[in-house]
């Protein structure tokens, strides 16, 4: 088994709430102060028949240097990519959405954003395999373990990706700030697809121009440079917003 | 002068902008890609009599280990932190908007709460002098400079602090996963102070006990667990957004 690590007691944790994922062992710091999350992995880990091994810091603190693996390493499979064929069929019956990021580049984004899609019941992040990053440690530890949660589509072309979802019933929104709309302008009671694009560079425009909606997020000063994961989570939690007190009044 | 570093493209050019900054000097690889950024640095840079020099890359890396630094750092008087009282009376007369960070702990969520915050017209940030994160390189790196543009306030007590701004006619909204009511039911129409807790603790009770108004965001899965400066983002444009569309309708 190829094996990759992560770290920190909720990736750990919603790892195995998951049943996704085959453990290799849990490595726990001998003097972590004990919570109601690391009995919860501790539990979860004895029921399931996963090792975990109680080790010195110091052997955490070299596998993870950064320190913020909060006394809890897992050696455990890498995530499984789903195909994006079988996420289409799977969700045919059911309004679905779908997060594509074009070129994302830092991990603490692709993290957080993959966190937020989970709390808004988005279903599906797609990932280019050959620019912006792909599932590591730190993308791991920064979505919460939310990974664990959403299916993660790994595709050669977005363009091929975007038009499939397009044959199959699915709306484009692109997020961008030359756009006209307002994100809060469009009704989102549909299988939406987001696209949130690359922190310098934004959208590609070959994607772009496979938008339904062009949306922005007005500023209510000139400074227009939101970070890419929090302007995910205000287009995708004005959904749940707009999905929760049904459709928008014209 | 004591001085500190930024580095960055955006943290570098937004001081300069402001001016409130005093600049020892600024270094610059000697094999950065020029871009308008840059460009624009050198410019601002002789214009203002600031000194810049070429240095090789490892120079740059030995100031800044993580390698985040885009070719791109400067020597720098620290951020100047405001006084409550004269920060009041500034803005006696306008609406006017503040967030409070209760113990906050991630550099990163700092600065990307206080990047939000510019982009939706808040005008000052209070910490707490003892607990959670000061301003520091990480934070001035991930706000993208926005930290020159927005009043930083350094508080003994956040207790007291609150306190005076409810008797200088501030409501006072926090964010709770707890609360009853959401964020978009609340007219943010009005002089507001927002605190956001800790990422593991949420906020205080003492200060909890203070709030006019508790809010939560609700989700739509039971994967209640959203990154602190995402849920920031979210209350924050939700006000944008009603400031822009004027009274809610009830």
């Amino acid at each position: 088994m190829e094996n990759t690590i992560i770290y920190g007691k909720n990736a750990v944790l919603e790892a195995l709430k998951s049943r996704d994922r085959e453990f290799n062992k849990i490595l726990i710091s001998n003097n972590s102060r004990s919570d109601s999350k690391l009995e919860k992995i501790k539990e979860l880990a004895s029921k399931h028949g996963v090792i975990f091994q109680f080790v010195a810091k110091e052997k955490l603190n070299q596998l993870e240097p950064e320190g913020r693996h909060q006394g809890v390493i897992a050696q455990i499979s890498p995530v499984k990519y789903v195909d994006l064929d079988d996420f289409i069929e799977k969700h045919r019956d059911s309004q679905t959405s779908l997060v594509v990021l074009d070129g994302v580049e830092d991990s603490h984004n692709v993290g957080a954003i993959i966190r937020s899609c989970v709390c808004a019941g988005v279903k599906g992040i797609i990932l280019p395999s050959r620019r912006g990053v792909l599932i590591n440690s730190t993308v791991e530890k920064t979505s919460a373990g939310a990974i664990n949660h959403i299916s993660i589509i790994k595709v050669n072309s977005l363009t091929a990706a975007i038009q499939k979802l397009k044959e199959n019933n699915y709306w484009v929104i692109a997020s961008d700030h030359h756009a006209k709309d307002n994100y809060y302008d469009i009704d989102y009671n549909m299988n939406f697809v987001l696209i949130m694009g690359a922190e310098h560079s934004g959208i590609s425009k070959s994607l772009l121009k496979l938008a339904d909606f062009k949306v922005k997020i007005p500023m209510l000063t000139n400074f227009n440079s939101l970070n890419v994961s929090n302007a995910a989570a205000i287009i995708l939690f004005e959904a749940v917003r707009n999905k929760r007190l049904g459709a928008k009044r014209k």
